[in-house]
């Protein structure tokens, strides 16, 4: 399917998919890594979050969510939610006429590839430690997963109060300690263990934004994978393998190029997404899926 | 209406609602004020939570929510949740045919009676502070309120990083913290608009968990009033002033009389809802109610 690059090819049409606007740090990574291709994002901001909700309620939700990114021209479909990826991959790939990633099993990939001791730290939400959708992924290429829940970070980052994206020093240091609360835990239990975990996922597409803080509070000799870099590099991988992907230098136009959906609230969905994007994002369009 | 002492007087059925557990600290508190009172409790928990969602949404959910409970023959309804009594007080009454009682309405009426200086400082999530609902209620009854919105209050009440509700030490550490950011810029803001508060109003049904480290970090002149106890003190008040309630001493029975019902997840229910009842949960129906 490769073709020769004196072709006019035409950019890539990407539908991401997330309940809300942790999504936006994976689309970020995928603009960085291919600025020629269309992006399509939908946050289901009316229906967040999905952590708490039945499996079957989450995978009616995906489903529909999967469909209307198909409907507007998605030629590949990026689940950009942990909870999406954990309890409805399966089905949105049963509804889907187009191929589907999810961020699970991109991360359990980039994990796979650079632990050397097979033990792996990941960092998530209560619902994906639940799901222990990451221990299966993990298992199923030879690892060990310590899946330490960390439920204060999601709105400790939505909330702005990290280095990275402004806030107080007070509020900064209190995120501080909450994550080496969390870390303080997760060592302890992997030493009950016996873990010698080498490689911590972070699990949830929100922390990317504390990823500064991470290397920071982490140990030097662990590696982090976050789903936003592992997807986007899998992605790009994948088009450039079935020749879709136009060469990096031939894209002289670095507009962004990527439509907004949302459900509910646009003035939430372009304040806080813009953080998370790390770009202003300047017009939203408000869609209705019902429920 | 008022009936002698030696009538067998039936239980007054009080229906309560909340998006979740929080209204369970009202209900706690009228059920020691009522023992003989018998309770109906509807946490919307698939639908949680209300705060994002556009006030039609929040009214629809409400009102299905409300026509629940009377249809389980709750005589009167308590609307033990500040985003559906600051946007949906009107729908419910317009559609039930029992009286309702919000929580907001309630404080206001309170703080009326306790402020001298009539500047409120109000506590609550910024959704409630959004609508500024209890603004309004305030400036209705000669008062200025200063709304804070304090959102991460929730969630470390939900993950129990109290002192009140165990916790490790530095886990409750962080909840003074942040407590003390949110109260240090609400007294700046203070200071910046000429407000002399002398009352503090807890504008979430979560605080009343908070209250002994608020009474704690709060200057002494200041007096604490929460949604829980002033409603609570209110609905009794009606109930005697309508010869409803069976005199205290004629209760003998304090079985707690009280049905549980949740849209999603009992088991969550009775885990997170026993911490704000303050008492085990041993039951609680899962209905539908759509959406």
């Amino acid at each position: 399917m490769n073709q020769p690059d004196n072709v006019t090819q035409p950019a890539p049409r990407i539908g991401v998919f997330d309940s809300g606007f942790g999504g936006l740090t994976v689309l970020r990574a995928l603009l960085a890594r291919m600025p020629a291709a269309e992006f399509f994002y939908l946050g289901d901001t009316a229906r967040l979050p999905y952590g708490s909700k039945s499996p079957a309620t989450v995978a009616r939700y995906a489903v529909e969510s999967a469909q209307m990114l198909e409907s507007c021209g998605a030629e590949h479909l990026v689940i950009a939610c942990n909870t999406a990826s954990a309890l409805a991959l399966d089905a949105i790939r049963a509804a889907a006429h187009i191929p589907v990633l999810g961020v699970i099993e991109t991360g359990a990939d980039s994990a796979a590839a650079a632990s050397v001791t097979r033990d792996v730290l990941v960092l998530a939400t209560a619902a994906t430690v639940a799901s222990h959708a990451y221990a299966r992924a993990c298992a199923e290429r030879g690892m060990r997963a310590l899946e330490k829940a960390c439920p204060l970070l999601v709105p400790l980052i939505e909330e702005g109060w990290t280095e990275t994206i402004g806030g107080t020093d007070a509020a900064a240091a209190v995120t501080r300690q909450v994550l080496c609360i969390y870390l303080e835990e997760a060592f302890a239990e992997a030493e009950a263990r016996a873990c010698s975990f080498d490689t911590v996922l972070l699990g949830c597409t929100h922390y990317p934004l504390l990823r500064p803080l991470l290397t920071r509070e982490l140990p030097q000799r662990m590696t982090i994978l976050d789903s936003a870099e592992t997807t986007a590099r899998r992605v790009r991988r994948d088009l450039e393998a079935n020749g879709m992907l136009p060469p990096i230098d031939a894209t002289n136009d670095r507009v962004l190029r990527c439509r907004f959906f949302g459900t509910d609230s646009v003035e939430k969905f372009r304040t806080l997404g813009s953080r998370f994007l790390g770009q202003p994002i300047d017009h939203v369009d408000q869609i209705d899926l019902g429920g």
